[in-house]
């Protein structure tokens, strides 16, 4: 029987927010596979302890290199594409006895690593994804700060960009949202202050998670932050208010 | 017993992608209240037709206006401020015998009505909001569409804007995502041509519904488009490529 490589979006980090969907499918799943850095037990699997059947089979698929190559080296490239045709192999291996459940944190299709499996998979076996709450849908909820309103223009943009093009993109956008955080978060803070919107800027560390943390980032001391944290500068659009 | 105003975000159409947690709300409620054009089935209700008690009361919430008066209208602003104003009290005060359940498309803070509510009621009712797979989220699933990678920028447009602010925005990010479409399509698409993006795009008529359609928005003939219809550019950023 022929199986499929079905893509489960876990949503933000906490379970209770998986779809309906996801959380069946995982739940039913016989096999497993899931992307982590390698020696630590992985933010997907740790969303999904206590779900998994017991005889359930898991695919660990251990990242060969995180942050310790600069993502523009050469060898960066070369030893992730390695890694990832390594990896589509083996599930279309797995995918000819049966379907194969893939888990992936937030949205697979916004960011997410499987989308370097779901391009080397197609054409080869069938590929279903199922969407998830991506990570910042998340952590605008968990700060309580609705986003966007009316005709607000959100850009998200990525920490790891140039200070003058984040600043750039800053200074355009009605709403923000600045991922990959990191290591990028002083650069983060200067773009952000050179587009004079540092002053409505929150920093938003483990959304959904527990050890949540909301605070303004005008006012974070640290040079550094959690990975799993998210810079949003709400949008303060077209609203119809009271009347005087 | 003071009960709550919980918001439950019910994600892009398709019941089977509502939150674990939604879906639990939403069956376990004795009272739900909706927005929905006047005289419409709604699109809220629509989608969680089937899962409700038997005994639930309901409280749609009609809009007084939805495209009748444009937006930049003096009135529009005052009719719906009334509008919120008058729901806003009425949830307080059915809050104040126990909880009821707000159903929101998409997620309630990423341009939902629902924040219009909410910052009524801010301050005298506890509120819960519980995050929502947005629309475009569900789209580019639907079309199986990968929309950023690497360090993209996406950007996310509403159709109202002005088609040389739409042009500026579109030419500035790697990605896009065109919210409110319907009459401005043909602007819209006036748009992106002038970005240089109209051959990337597509159109997404109700995504994740019965119904959906994805098309290239070069070759959409039509002036108009349904209401659950979103455009979207991919990125086309960083990834590792397999070595030639």
């Amino acid at each position: 029987m022929m199986g499929r490589i079905i893509c489960a979006g876990l949503g933000p980090g906490d379970p209770d927010l998986l779809s309906v969907k996801s959380d069946r499918l995982i739940r039913q799943a016989t096999r497993i596979a899931y992307f982590r850095k390698a020696g630590r037990a992985g933010q997907a699997r740790s969303i999904v302890e206590g779900m998994l059947r017991p005889d359930v089979i898991e695919h660990p698929m251990d990242y060969p290199v995180t942050t310790e190559i600069p993502f523009d080296h050469p060898d960066y490239n070369r030893i992730l594409a390695a890694f990832y045709d390594d990896w589509a192999d083996r599930l279309a291996v797995l995918a000819e006895t049966g379907d194969v459940v893939v888990l992936c944190e937030g949205d697979p299709l916004f960011y997410g690593s499987f989308m370097h499996l779901h391009s080397r998979l197609q054409r080869r076996v069938q590929v279903e994804i199922v969407p998830g709450i991506p990570g910042m849908v998340g952590c605008w909820n968990a700060a309580d700060l609705p986003i966007t309103w009316g005709d607000d223009v959100l850009s998200v943009l990525a920490g790891t960009l140039p200070e003058d093009e984040l600043a750039r993109h800053a200074a355009a956008a009605d709403a923000l949202v600045v991922m990959k955080t990191g290591r990028n978060l002083p650069k983060v803070r200067r773009a952000l202050a050179t587009a004079g919107r540092l002053a409505d800027a929150w920093l938003v560390e483990r959304g959904t998670m527990p050890g949540q943390r909301v605070l303004r980032l005008a006012e974070v001391e640290g040079q550094d932050c959690p990975y799993f944290a998210i810079v949003l500068v709400p949008g303060q659009g077209r609203r119809p208010e009271a009347a005087e």
